[in-house]
């Protein structure tokens, strides 16, 4: 059992998963709070009618990205939490919060990184013409996207596809991936280890688990499809 | 039927897969001419024994890269070659063969591109601690690995992998790849649209296939694995 907070600025589509999937036994994790940049994200209603407590913590009202961060640090540490998920939370986060959580800040990101960084990463991925992309959960460093990955789900760009069903049938794989990989966390089968190296980067290490999905179920031939 | 130049510098595990295929009956490939640029490259003596011509051309003997490329768009020539595979062919190609064969010219990468380019792709992924990586047939463009996608498979990386276990799962995926994509040039179900701005990147039209691969097999799960 661990205890999560959730950051969010949006409608929430993964903190409802999470929601889901703690209230069906699947993630043996307390929510501990909910917290959103924006006052009017979607998926504080949702949080509410989870009965997980909320804060809402303004960027606008904080003198600089460090000043915010140390609000919610607080706001966390008020609440015990222990691992930190991102949920749709379009904020970079500084190292003040990454300090206060080392390698306890998680992050799902909709494609398969190194590929597509930043935002709208579906749609890079698309425009780009990947045959495959897909979705990622790792932990958060400093960099954008760049810290170590935990799991990863393929997804195939199918010849029907526009950015919208491709964006579409990746959300799907978040809201199955990101429950699956914090409930490893929750069952401490998660481990960190540096690199041996001052190069090398720190590997994450999943016991017994099948950190690759996808493809797995073969997508929808287009209909006069022979290959 | 299209008439392929197969560029090489070694054992030419790729070229053996090609010529296998065109063999089974399985790429409607005429193999003009297999072209290395070491007289001592492994894939001249598969080549040799199927009957295929070949040709040396060492670019220690040329006075720069492109004078070394139009010796070999000379050569192809001379063997009608419609169609050029590199198939571990480890120079870096110019202007001089890519205008003379535009958007004919297609690479094998052993990657999920755009993840990964420039040499030792396999250990890249593998010390970048990646979940998923794979391969990429694509046509060259003047980038280092950055010409328009034609198709991947996604290769999962195993807890217990190595990064030699995994270069030889990839390689698997890589034989299978290949001779497909090449075939689908072959049977005319391959076109190149350019963007419609000039900020848009070609892409690349496979009719009636499915050029995302892979992972559909499930990979073997270590002996403890549990989920």
């Amino acid at each position: 059992m661990i205890r999560l907070g959730v950051l969010i600025s949006g409608g929430g589509s993964n903190l409802q998963a999470i929601l889901d999937h703690v209230s069906a036994g699947t993630l043996d994790a307390t929510i501990a709070v909910v917290l959103s940049n924006k006052k009017n994200a979607g998926g504080l209603a949702r949080a509410r009618a989870a009965g997980v407590p909320t804060v809402v913590i303004e960027h606008t009202e904080h003198a600089g990205r460090e000043a915010f961060d140390a609000a919610i640090v607080t706001a966390l540490r008020e609440h015990d939490v222990e691992y930190v998920a991102l949920a749709g939370f379009m904020r970079i986060v500084t190292p003040v919060l990454l300090d206060a959580f080392p390698m306890r800040v998680v992050n799902i990101h909709p494609a398969l990184l190194p590929a597509f960084p930043g935002i709208h990463a579906q749609g890079q991925a698309f425009r780009y013409g990947a045959r495959i992309t897909g979705c990622t959960v790792h932990f958060v460093d400093r960099g954008t996207d760049t810290g170590p990955i935990i799991a990863q789900t393929a997804v195939a760009v199918l010849p029907s596809d526009t950015e919208e069903s491709l964006s579409a049938r990746i959300l799907v794989e978040e809201h199955a991936l990101f429950p699956k990989a914090l409930q490893w966390i929750a069952e401490g089968r998660v481990t960190v280890a540096s690199g041996a190296t001052r190069d090398e980067r720190p590997r994450v290490v999943v016991r017994d688990a099948a950190t690759a999905l996808g493809l797995g179920i073969a997508p929808s031939p287009p209909a006069a499809s022979s290959t």
